[in-house]
């Protein structure tokens, strides 16, 4: 391993994060609240550990599989440790482990809560924790490669750990200018929702840190009652938008702002995204509106923004989805495992592994009546290679693997099957939000420490796609034969 | 499309089911029930039909792929539709819908119960339900294989879509020999477990029908208590232990007959079927212990039958395992997906998939070490073609879609999700019982005959594999391109 690099890195990252944390700390002085000594110390904390490990020289600047590994596994790790410290020392949770909870799930964009009384902590911690939302949406490797000093072709392999989905795509040669498209794309989508949002009537506070919550893909909300607690179709309707939005692959942006319209219109994930969206909203709605809603609009209404919030995997919710009938809440369980665009902010399989897997599926069908034949599998009209394939259903196997196996592990917790299934969901795609105890109104503070532990490391399993993660933790012992 | 040889086959099928309904006919003459005329009537009918398809000449003996799936798809709901009208005509079922789920539920051996009060029933039908789990286990095309005049080398189409397991193996060259060497191990050990049970204290009728239920992994008792009619450890080791062989491949017998001891030993798949049996029965055994059970011998008594029970999708029990925690709950959904071995009459995904599945994964993180390694898959020291690779994932992906797709459809019955979700996974895996309303204390009599239709229709799915039934419904008009 290149440790030289390795450390450097991770030093420029946690420089970044202790700058990233300035804004909370400005907030905290100038409502003068307890939180300001905690954001004060863990700046200079942060700060110093950075230095120190930036200062290590190195001459070799190429970054191998395994030295990729190593720093996004351990830069989202150290962030967290650092970021859980403002938490922790203005008593906002009662443990570390809490705080260490709750901003793995800012980070990870999972925003489970612990806290259910948000609206006591103070406003540097509230504004903290939404913007982990929006770091981790885009991703803290990919803001540091673009403002650090060129790592060569070699910070690829970074790009390619942080960037969901199974073909990470640069759209330009360099991937310092891609990750710099990447977060102008992401800046100004942000910036269009927080004065869309100050229109609605919210306060420059409230729109900034719901407008992370959304585009970061995160969730974390100020109020108690979330989404309800604005009482307007058209905020719902600005957040449900850019959910939307936000769960669609940044690339596409970029092809926006080229004019390239036939390669939009033609993209698979897209349209099956878009598709996915429609059947189940109208599934949903009419079901809402069998069974308990009076008003079809209403229906539609919830059905349409609850089905947004949860594929892109935000979880902003206007209503308690928990008491909705069980086909509803089937048809929600089912998008928490799919997910949004690969390349988006979203968590969960993604849709364009669900595509690739049901054209695998289809080439089988087609092989029974034409033994002979075996097609290649397209996507946009290229042919995907073996390996791209050979990778894609083993991360789809692996998901339902682990999910099973942590299902198990946390059904020890004494709490029922649905609670245990949709809690590991909740965590591995990133939701924040399941169903029966870690529902809508509820909390994962319930659960044992050991548990939050578990689950916080499922959800940087599921930030991280899995295999970053599975891949430093298998035996090195491991056979090369299979 | 043959239709002449088409049709000769199904007539022989029918022929064939006839004469298997003959003893359930003496004993109906025996015990003066009302079940004589519905018997004598069925036979007459199945029979006739049966001489007229197999009158149909043809001079072309050669089985096209189109043609397997025809004869087995066709087969497999023409048996049941004519081996459901003893229940029908005799009233033991209120409709011939539930007639249909009951035989279904035989013959794939899930015996999903309808009529919860079995012991009211006639001997003549208690003996045809479970003398279908016994035909449906090894499969009634290998019979006609064993029995038909040589179909020759194409006969083996109609034994792959059988014959559970994504690689179907001939143990001799000639599949006619295969097929007699399959039953005569099959009636082996039938005979064996008769034997055993008799000696046990049951009456030969009891020690036959449960025979039946065991080694076809199927499950149909004649006691409205199940297992738990009997008290005696003696027999319920004598069930536990043959549903566990009958989850075994029926090869391994074969070798074993043959002295091949050292490929019995390394077989990856057997040795995994025990690893997983013994590690859910030692979990779920402490769980029941540390939860509700006081005696730690019959903590791990039921842990160990229930699990056999399970594994092998047979679900015979002696106790309501719906009331245990949810951790050894969550531990038997799993092994539902899980299954037996491949070539055994257990249902489920089978073992070698899931091993098979845990390789791809195992070389898919190696190669984040050694990138530009893509070793070959091995099973048994042999290398697994990119063929029977692509069939196995996409098997594993079409259970998994199919699975959560039916799940929302049975939830609009209104049930809970995780009755939806456990009955569902009961008739695709053939097990027959599930949690909530279709655990062990209930039955499936609630469901309207729409989902009652339906979940049979995914027992056969179940019971062929998906691709025989999917490849069948897929659309004519799909394009070659993927």
């Amino acid at each position: 391993m290149n440790y030289g690099i390795v450390l450097r890195v991770l030093g420029s990252i946690l420089i970044l994060e202790a700058l990233f944390m300035v804004p909370s700390l400005l907030i905290s002085i100038y409502t003068v609240q307890a939180d300001r000594l905690a954001f004060l110390i863990t700046i200079i904390i942060t700060g110093i550990t950075g230095f120190i490990l930036n200062r290590k020289k190195t001459d070799d600047r190429y970054i191998r599989p395994m030295d990729g590994l190593a720093i996004v596994s351990i830069g989202w790790v150290l962030i967290s440790i650092f970021g859980a410290l403002p938490l922790y020392i203005s008593g906002s949770t009662p443990t570390y482990i809490d705080a260490l909870f709750e901003i793995v799930a800012g980070f990870t964009t999972t925003s489970a809560i612990i806290v259910s009384n948000v609206e006591m902590l103070p406003l540097g911690i509230l504004f903290w924790r939404s913007f982990t939302n929006w770091i981790g949406g885009m991703g803290i490797l990919v803001f540091t490669l673009a403002l650090l000093p060129a790592l060569g072709i070699s910070g690829f392999q970074l790009f390619k750990a942080e960037t969901p989905g199974p073909i990470a795509g640069k759209f330009v040669p360099r991937i310092k200018d891609t990750a710099k498209i990447l977060y102008g794309t992401y800046i100004t989508i942000t910036v269009i929702q927080v004065i869309l949002l100050k229109i609605g009537g919210m306060s420059l506070f409230e729109s900034l840190v719901h407008t992370f919550g959304t585009v970061g893909t995160g969730g974390f909300s100020i109020k108690n009652a979330n989404m309800a607690a604005y009482n307007s179709n058209y905020i719902h309707f600005i957040i449900g938008l850019f959910t939307i939005l936000s769960g669609v692959n940044f690339s596409i942006y970029y092809s926006l702002f080229k004019g390239k319209w036939k390669e939009i219109l033609k993209d698979e994930e897209l349209k099956l995204y878009f598709i996915i969206i429609l059947i189940a909203s109208i599934a949903i709605g009419i079901n809402l509106y069998k069974t308990s809603y009076s008003s079809l609009g209403l229906a539609f209404k919830d059905s349409f923004f609850h089905v947004g919030s949860i594929i892109t995997t935000t979880a902003y919710y206007t209503t308690d989805f928990d008491l909705w009938p069980s086909f509803s809440k089937s048809i929600l369980l089912l998008l928490m495992f799919i997910g949004g665009c690969a390349g988006s902010t979203a968590g969960g399989m993604k849709i364009i592994r669900i595509l690739i897997i049901f054209k695998l599926i289809k080439r089988e069908v087609l092989k029974i009546f034409h033994p002979r034949a075996m097609s290649p599998v397209k996507l946009n009209s290229k042919v995907l290679s073996n390996e791209t394939l050979a990778g894609i259903y083993s991360f789809a196997g692996l998901y339902i693997i682990i999910f099973a196996l942590s299902t198990i592990l946390i059904s020890l917790e004494g709490v029922d099957m649905i609670t245990a299934a949709s809690s590991v969901i909740a965590s591995l795609s990133n939701i924040g939000l399941g169903f029966g105890t870690v529902g809508p109104m509820e909390s994962f503070s319930e659960f044992s420490q050991v548990s939050k532990i578990f689950l916080s490391f499922l959800m940087l399993l599921g930030r991280l796609e899995l295999f970053t993660l599975v891949a430093l933790l298998a035996p090195k012992n491991w056979k090369r034969e299979i």
